[in-house]
């Protein structure tokens, strides 16, 4: 076992975006929530980075998907990272910070609006589209949404989730090595890592 | 809306299965459950295929990974099954039956044995390793596993999950359609299911 201030699992992550950024599905890892009514709750989300050089992970969502509520009412989430040409899986579980428009902390706000102009224009659209998850109304098409004037900072319905690890299970199916990652408190109240290497 | 006894959404798996078949991955999903301390826990599993003509769906798993922990105190779960080559998502939730060599039924233990038998010897030697998640030992190496009869059947680590849906969330992200597909029951008592076209 060994222990570190810096998160030794984020190299581990870097590596494997590289091997595998040539595949557009290599930013698309699934979130799993836990409901209001307590069932689990499982989706495919993209990566929309590292919070500057911290490690907490970065998801950008629409307020009215139901992974709002989910996270409101319980704030866990594990999120599953699996890399088809590595052959690697992150299990990634921690306490995300559901971040929208009411947010009354001036950091956070200007942290979502970063991550609002750091989306492409077409992104962006998505959340000026019909509420998802609503019985489609056939008339409704969606190349007759507004323009979005490129400008404009986030609209009402742009969420940004931040998660902040607290464990992290790495598996390698091409060297069947898997190790664990998990932080706790150093003397000084600091995060620390310590990792270990387990069964596969 | 529509309505049907015949699960409607079985049709769109078997059309994603044969369009991404020729991925190694393809089969690869994510099970998403809730720990006995209620948090989310989220995992990559292999689909083995869906029981004889029916919708449920097959799972192996090892007895002493934590998600057998999971669904004995709480038996649903969520898959997330990601098709990268034609950009499909299918969300499927229902509830977990599982099957382990102590189970009373001899019906269910045929199923087991079943799935043990279609599986490949490389995948059988994975119930006779030392126990996943636990601490490694640097001497233990997989190559001094003991060899397995391909005749004897399952041993006791060897466990079937059978996953029997209630809902399905379909999202095509090439066409940008959504359809949901809830299970109710019929006038004599028979599952029944509705689909309806939702927003993305």
């Amino acid at each position: 076992m060994s222990s570190s201030s810096a998160a030794p699992w984020k190299q581990l992550i870097l590596t494997s975006i590289e091997a595998n950024s040539h595949l557009k599905h290599y930013s698309y890892f699934q979130l799993a929530t836990v409901s209001s009514n307590n069932l689990p709750s499982n989706r495919t989300v993209v990566f929309r980075g590292f919070e500057n050089d911290g490690d907490k992970i970065l998801i950008n969502t629409d307020t009215r998907s139901r992974k709002i509520n989910d996270l409101k009412h319980w704030p866990f989430a594990e999120i599953c990272w699996y890399f088809t040409e590595s052959w690697e899986q992150f299990r990634i579980s921690g306490v995300v910070d559901v971040i929208d428009g009411t947010n009354p902390d001036p950091l956070k706000l200007e942290k979502r609006e970063k991550s609002w102009f750091a989306s492409s224009l077409k992104s962006r659209m998505q959340y000026v589209a019909p509420s998802p998850g609503l019985p489609a109304i056939a008339t409704q098409q969606p190349s007759l949404s507004p323009p979005l004037d490129p400008s404009i900072g986030p609209v009402d319905a742009f969420c940004l989730l931040l998660l902040d690890p607290d464990q992290v299970d790495y598996l390698n199916l091409k060297t069947n090595e898997r190790l664990t990652f998990t932080s706790g408190a150093g003397i000084q109240g600091q995060k620390l890592w310590t990792s270990e290497r387990v069964n596969p």
